[in-house]
């Protein structure tokens, strides 16, 4: 039972990704999401939407890539889309992270999910691809529902979203549209996002 | 783009899940855990743990039924594994919950997707009882780590615990006698878990 002690013991461990919090209000405007309920939100989408992919992914594949690709941060925390001095020091802080975690786990299935979240991080295959377009469009929704309020409250403009943006059509080319046209520009009419450059 | 919005619809709905309330406490034994972050938890276990099934189960399929399985507690509530009353009214409530939230997607995926969760709520496919065993095992598993917490606070008996897990080895023996021997009966002998009979 030496195999399951270990899955146990990794299991227990990614509990904590529940208390890792990101900058996004959920639909009540009032409390911020953290990293699992963002996983499971995005692990719904694809199921729902992996039919606009812009080739044809394995789902189950990308539904586990997004599971686990934030788990990294129960050791290096969540670093905010725009927080351009954390971004410095992210991928030291998450290797460094994904050693120690995944290496809870029996070494074949540690092997196996360490890949796939560095297969996520690479952003190559078309699995990669739309993992990162749902975790580019799930905040973006979640920010158009609450009326851009962690935009506004971080002062964000619409050159930052669409620099953030800019690989989302690569999973996607119909999600990007749609998100670009449903969820960022009414929000760029309504003064939610500055228009204008900003050094950021 | 009618079908997209209908999917946004839905997907913005569901984000309420995350306001669903648990009993069970987080590792912290400080704050409880809600619905999303309980489905989150149990889609990666079912990745990690299929392997122990008693028939070979199709993954993909138990984990779409894990990460839906709680969405009518958005209109229905959670009714807690120990309170009989609210159980008397819980399959209807929940069935009429199913019809509006399922409801709101395109046809063919709201079909799909009410499908699967009464295929959990029959527990007759090799699929849903090992969803089962998942949602059985879970919250044990977050007691044990919390010394029995929420079980003291309910003054929970051993005998509800084993009725609440009579049909946890059908989906797999494996992982029901290791739930038994190591989280179960350990916090029988700490006295977490109470001996004797309870009426309920």
């Amino acid at each position: 039972m030496e195999r399951l002690k270990q899955q146990f013991e990794f299991i227990r461990e990614i509990d904590k990704e529940k208390f890792i919090g990101r900058q996004t209000y959920l639909t009540d405007g009032v409390r911020k999401e953290n990293d699992a309920e963002h996983a499971w939100h995005m692990a719904i989408m694809t199921i729902l939407l992996s039919e606009y992919a812009n080739e044809e992914i394995d789902v189950l594949k990308t539904v586990t890539m997004l599971l686990i690709h934030d788990i990294v941060e129960i050791d290096a925390g969540d670093t905010y889309a725009y927080d351009e001095e954390g971004k410095k020091t992210q991928k030291k802080r998450e290797q460094k992270a994904a050693e120690r975690i995944f290496g809870l786990l029996p070494e074949d299935q540690g092997r196996k999910l360490k890949a796939i979240w560095e297969e996520f991080e690479d952003c190559e295959t078309k699995e990669a691809k739309f993992a990162r377009t749902m975790d580019n469009l799930q905040p973006v929704m979640l920010n158009d529902a609450t009326g851009g309020k962690a935009w506004e409250e971080h002062g964000v403009h619409l050159n930052q979203v669409l620099r953030r943006n800019q690989n989302t059509h690569q999973g996607s080319e119909t999600l990007w549209e749609y998100e670009l046209e449903n969820f960022i520009m009414p929000n760029v009419e309504k003064g939610h996002l500055k228009r204008g450059e900003t050094g950021k």
